[in-house]
């Protein structure tokens, strides 16, 4: 299944898409909902981010082919975006004015559905309402210069997220494609993860406590590139879908 | 004029605090309100986290006197705390397993009144609702060992935050003190930080849209000491109130 949240004529609605059609929902897919019966074509609704999270969480160093020379970390290294940071599916992500070297990093990211707190892996993993993809972009001259990551990971537009949240894939071992202008620039599959999905809530879950609609983005595959204004870039996993946004200065 | 967060009796409100009475209020005082006409005892009222914000942000080394031998830092050395890590006025800090070098750092913290982007010191200044007293508490060894800071400042319990969110003081010239089972363990005016709130709050804003009710830390003086379990923390600020913290394991 697929949940998407949309607007349409000024109203916000949580929906399950199939093929192009979106069956309204009331109430959200965390706490409780019920179909109304209406339908909208996916071709008139404006889609949302699929969630509207307490918090975002997301892994660096989680796959060998992003690591260079550095050794695998012995825990997964995470660090906080804001909510602040998310944007829609088809929004634009805005190159900041003091940084020119800002990167697409395309990621599977995972939707909290119950609240999770000192959780194993196997409860981490009931915990989870489904999976959608992401884009963490990183503006590296702050990520290196900065002594934390919070503008060159967590400036506004710098978390594209969608479109939908795909339930029931097999999280672990799904193909992942980040595209620029059309040409790949990332391929690989999630389970090349070295931390997989569930470790990774587990872990923070022994010190922050998760909440429903909370979003964990779970690493970048490779070497990634430079952005610059009128790129296209498309982030598509298997299963889920395509999320497409332009850069613009 | 001090607004606080309350619950009696199950139902939770904002109020204005006058010496030991609360004047209950509808709405909130990020958008709009008004009194109702009810009034509660202090004593009756459970005080909570005066503000529920979409983030917490905070700020390092930002008094000469916390800087070691570290030179002063050109920016506001920003991160990024977790609205879940946020603690009730009385809440009881946890120390975590896995680090037993836990330190409190008693703060000025600004809380944000209107949405800010891209605003100049004056602008940011005009958009603060008010200041309260917070406590970053840090878990050292993860802040050395880790790639980031996020269990080491954004663990459960770590953002004591409150009593009361204080309107119309001089934020640059307040007495903070903070002390240990009654001991002053740091003392020092806010006149001597590095940058003075409304610069930090200006400078958030130039990447991250800050938000109504959005809680800006804005970094501890001097030299901080480890906890144990027993220990009373006390975060006091001119003009504001006390914020008091009991620790346990």
């Amino acid at each position: 299944m697929k949940f998407v949240r949309y607007e349409l004529n000024g109203k916000v609605a949580y929906g399950i898409l199939s093929d192009d059609t979106i069956r309204e929902l009331e109430g959200d897919p965390f706490t409780d909902y019920r179909e109304t019966g209406n339908e909208v074509s996916l071709a008139d609704a404006k889609l949302l981010v699929p969630t509207t999270p307490s918090k975002v969480l997301a892994v660096g160093l989680n796959y060998r082919s992003h690591l260079g020379s550095a050794p695998a970390p012995k825990n997964p290294e995470i660090f906080i975006k804001t909510p602040s940071c998310l944007l829609d599916p088809l929004g634009e992500i805005v190159l900041p004015d003091g940084d020119d070297n800002v990167h697409a990093e395309g990621e599977l990211v995972a939707i909290i559905k119950n609240r999770t707190k000192g959780a194993t892996p196997e409860e981490a993993a009931a915990n989870i309402l489904g999976v959608t993809c992401g884009n963490d972009v990183s503006a590296r001259t702050w990520q290196s210069d900065d002594l934390q990551w919070w503008r060159a990971k967590g400036s506004d537009t710098f978390g594209p997220l969608g479109p939908a949240i795909a339930t029931g894939l097999d999280y672990d071992n799904l193909q992942l494609e980040t595209r620029i202008n059309g040409d790949v620039a990332q391929s690989q599959t999630t389970a090349d993860l070295i931390f997989p999905v569930s470790a990774i809530i587990s872990f923070i879950s022994q010190a922050i406590t998760l909440e429903p609609g909370d979003v964990v983005y779970t690493g970048t595959p490779g070497t990634t590139t430079a952005l610059k204004a009128g790129d296209v870039v498309e982030v598509e996993i298997e299963g889920i879908g395509l999320l497409k946004n332009s850069v613009t200065a």
